[in-house]
């Protein structure tokens, strides 16, 4: 009807989650928002592919070539935490908690899919332990059956080295009822179950 | 951390039904994506601002003085639906059932928001009655309170005219089950029981 609108809702709903629907909602939200509003949106998504690099170190997106993270004065340098892509690295950010480095694989093994090792940055991240000496290499990925087989696969191969290796604890989400938990989820949970901080606050 | 990204993000996290987690998503998304498929986002949001108006006789948006629907030959025009707003001549054109013509009334009735009937298209509706004489008006407003006044009025005002004068139907939703449906909708359902179509096929 109104090709403008068309072709706007036609290039919203190729974007993942946004359905034909929910791309004529936004394009009609938009058309009803001041024209700089709009105008910035179409700067700022122009400006990722121009002014947005890979960094050197860690190969999270990044201006720089280094990024800030990895330059930062502030972060603890003996703490590595390898993730599969640059979407975890804001997961991890977000939470707040953590403050060591980074390491992005860029996916994790999928031979199925034709993701060997050598496709993922690994033999980065060894030379980088070895140049950086970390005391810590915590295995950040998720729980997913690709996600489990690479962290065997990356546990195995820094074996070699004399540095503490973790990976995330499996178990109970926050607020999960017990009637609700799957049969593996649970078998985790109790497998890795822990004593309770006595007297300690919990957060 | 990366500048042009969180500028992205917060642009996106602007529009509705988009939370900061959605906005990385698909900011990252679309760092993924090959770059015209970006500039093509970002020239399709500029777009709507410059080329779009809105058309001088249903008030929908249209790029040109009068719409495509208005100004179409195939439509039927006897029937006018009232709508409350653009993304609802959508949702009905996307039913694909409707051929009829369609009047957006730019809200509904809020006297408690300053939305009084001097704000709405209201004026320009009988005059476009007057003007075209269709024989069938269809109040096709929502479901929700200021939307049951505002048809209320609208059909209050149309009385005088000698048109046929409905509204959408209120019952079940397609695939609801019983034990779910809220009191209001079942009153409402049992209200306005038809007769079962008999020998006609259902769809």
């Amino acid at each position: 009807m109104v090709e403008a609108l068309e072709k706007l809702v036609e290039s919203l709903s190729r974007l993942p989650t946004i359905g034909k629907k929910s791309a004529w909602r936004l394009a009609i939200h938009l058309m009803e928002r001041p024209r700089e509003e709009v105008d910035t949106l179409a700067e700022n998504l122009k400006n990722i592919k121009t002014s947005i690099t890979i960094c050197k170190e860690c190969f999270n997106y990044s201006e720089q070539d280094i990024c800030p993270i990895c330059s930062s004065q502030s972060r603890d340098t003996g703490v590595l935490c390898i993730v599969e892509k640059p979407m975890d690295v804001f997961t991890f950010e977000n939470a707040g908690r953590y403050k060591g480095l980074y390491h992005v694989l860029g996916g994790v093994l999928s031979p199925i899919n034709g993701i060997t090792a050598e496709k993922l940055h690994i033999r980065e991240l060894l030379a980088r332990i070895d140049r950086r000496k970390p005391c810590e290499v915590i295995i950040g990925l998720g729980a997913g059956a690709d996600a489990e087989t690479t962290s065997l696969y990356l546990a195995r191969l820094l074996e070699k080295y004399d540095i503490t290796i973790t990976r995330l604890a499996r178990g109970l989400p926050a607020g999960m009822e017990l009637e609700y938990v799957d049969q593996l989820t649970l078998a985790q949970a109790l497998n890795e179950r822990t004593s309770i901080p006595y007297g300690e606050k919990t957060s």
